[in-house]
């Protein structure tokens, strides 16, 4: 069976079409800057890549430049677009609603609605793409895979706030966190790869432009760095992670920003971005702190030493732990940040072995020395592996 | 030498008279409701017990009542305030301008006010004690202890927020810390108690109506969880302690809070007092739990759950730790509260003694197993005495 998967966002439609359950990837590309100046599409096959630069004024339209390739005679993808199964769609968040993968019908698209206010940058887009998609590919099963789904297994200790308990009674407030998909995905990589026994205790450590850890037990998640919304915890490309509340009354009663300005600013102008004044890509950051750049080097360090917060807390909530895993874009790839996050962790089992952290992951690693009590695993993440695997499952 | 210790509040005078170097306390005591119906003194000494209600409208007048009872022929404490050598003042926020003790000056005064908007509940109350005490015992040396000086010793890593620069640079936000003087108390009780070799490692948590934990290397606070404000971190009696700050916005965007009422909740309205839909006292909270309350029973696993959480973080970063220490009111009293921080952490080589943890500390106690890797210590705190050492030191 054939699943497309898609990521949409605001202005950009990611998307990979599998063949399952083999999980072969017949093609993939991305539709970029839908509404804006020079929209794109591109498209990857083992023996084709092709980037073409088209009008594209909304998702549909996207879209439908994304089916032309797919029925492409010359390319020879598919013949029809029925011979689609299902379209499996990223969705960011589920709310308490959603614990697992659905099928789309009409009350979950509303449901995903609701959750708008809790999501603004990422619902709506997600949501479109659904709609989209449904037009599109009319007898294809839709289904939502969501970000937060993962971490529905945390227990109330670690996902109520201490606030007054009408906001999580009336209002939802709570601990959702992200990345659940990718978090997921590196666990049961890990889980395989070291055995059940062995990875009783896992703490993920999702690296990208967005970041998150997440406290893994008997596969489960338990806990999780992001929150309510998409900001908190670890230090991420442009946003600040954990940050004192008293600092966001401060900016706007005593310095007078707007409330808006301080959001903004938290959400974009911070992280790696405000760290070093204007950088987030950790190719660069690194090369510049290499260079002697202080303000680069204090970004790593910062970034590494709230990593090894979390990394703390996790295994003091878990009592322990027995795999730890670096996954996506940074943690994949960036050698010094795994080798300072793991450095003096002696006391708690963990060794690093510095000459074989130096690679970049295309498979499964093991970083750790041949003494340390800890296995450190560098895993690469597929989110949207996961997600044709759990479309797959859910209707088969 | 004898030297007065003041910690003046919004609407109290807590004061409490000490003869140097012997740390013998000569009495104490507290001006109550300054300003407010009913106000009262108290009076305390080994042989004496007085309460007195009075009018009292400002702080000069408190200190005035105080000043009474100290010059009393028939409690016979001074014959007249040039006895008193030194007064030594409790200041919240000393900004990054203070690392140590200080006497007050011109300047000094200058800065205290600077800091104003730093710590509004706090630092106007304690310039108020200053003004006052100075015009009454004008031959007396006036001495700032501050509450964050302890934690000036802080890496740049754990003070510095990732948000862009200018707002350390140009605005000083960065963590703080408080209850240092509380912390520094009992960490050189610690050292003193258990010897230097083995406390080079130390982990102080600081448990009353405010709450907060430090981890300490050789004696220095390296990092702390209180940060810019006294209400981040640990749960505490009416403060919320960390929560994702995104929930700031989505209160005043999307479920119409004015900012000013999102600050008051967090500051008064969460805490133990929101999880437990009013109560701030532990003896009943504990109470209720026992009797089957459950949010009061999630309230106590909530709190536990936190300070655990960063004992992990301070144990990672710390490579290991020598000493745990609880300390204040719920510290020193909580049997279930410590026994909660320290179950489940055979890992890290903690193991509390469950008999050993069932009493109430006038002194230091040990509390862990005789196999624990990791010393236990309940310490009693006292600032007061703390202040009267700093002050003495400074002027000898």
């Amino acid at each position: 069976m054939k699943i497309l998967v898609i990521n949409s966002g605001s202005s950009s439609i990611k998307y990979q079409l599998f063949n399952m359950p083999s999980e072969e990837v017949i093609c993939s590309g991305i539709v970029e800057r839908i509404g804006l100046k020079n929209p794109k599409v591109k498209y990857e096959s083992k023996d084709d890549k092709i980037e073409r630069v088209c009008r594209i004024s909304d998702h549909k339209t996207g879209l439908e430049k994304v089916v032309k390739f797919l029925l492409d005679d010359k390319l020879g993808v598919i013949k029809s677009t029925s011979e689609i199964g299902a379209v499996g769609h990223r969705v960011v968040h589920g709310g308490s609603d959603f614990s697992k993968t659905v099928i789309i019908n009409e009350e979950v698209k509303e449901k995903i609605k609701d959750l708008f206010s809790l999501a603004p940058l990422h619902n709506p887009a997600n949501y479109e793409g659904i709609i989209v998609a449904e037009e599109i590919f009319p007898n294809a099963k839709q289904i939502a895979v969501f970000d937060t789904a993962f971490h529905q297994t945390m227990p109330i200790e670690a996902y109520k706030y201490a606030i007054p308990n009408k906001f999580l009674e009336e209002h939802n407030i709570r601990r959702y966190g992200f990345h659940g998909t990718s978090h997921k995905y590196v666990a049961e990589q890990a889980i395989e790869y070291v055995g059940k026994e062995k990875s009783k205790k896992i703490i993920t450590i999702h690296l990208g432009g967005g970041c998150s850890i997440t406290a893994i037990k008997d596969g489960k998640s338990v806990d999780t760095s992001l929150g309510f919304g998409p900001v908190a915890g670890l230090i991420m490309g442009g946003r600040s992670g954990d940050i004192d509340q008293s600092i966001i009354f401060h900016l706007v009663n005593n310095l007078g920003y707007k409330l808006e300005e301080v959001n903004n600013m938290l959400q974009k102008e911070s992280g790696m971005v405000g760290l070093t004044d204007g950088l987030s890509d950790y190719r660069d950051i690194e090369a510049e702190a290499e260079n002697g750049d202080e303000k680069c080097q204090l970004a790593l360090d910062m970034a590494a030493y709230r990593i090894k917060k979390y990394l703390g807390s996790y295994m003091a909530i878990l009592n322990g732990v027995d795999v730890i895993v670096f996954t996506a874009g940074v943690g994949e790839n960036s050698i010094p940040m795994r080798r300072m996050v793991c450095e003096n962790m002696e006391f708690f089992g963990i060794d690093i072995d510095v000459e074989k952290n130096k690679m970049k992951a295309r498979k499964i690693e093991e970083i750790h020395s041949d003494t340390s009590k800890v296995k450190i695993l560098v895993i690469p993440t597929n989110e949207e592996v996961e997600i044709a695997k759990q479309s797959y499952q859910l209707i088969n």
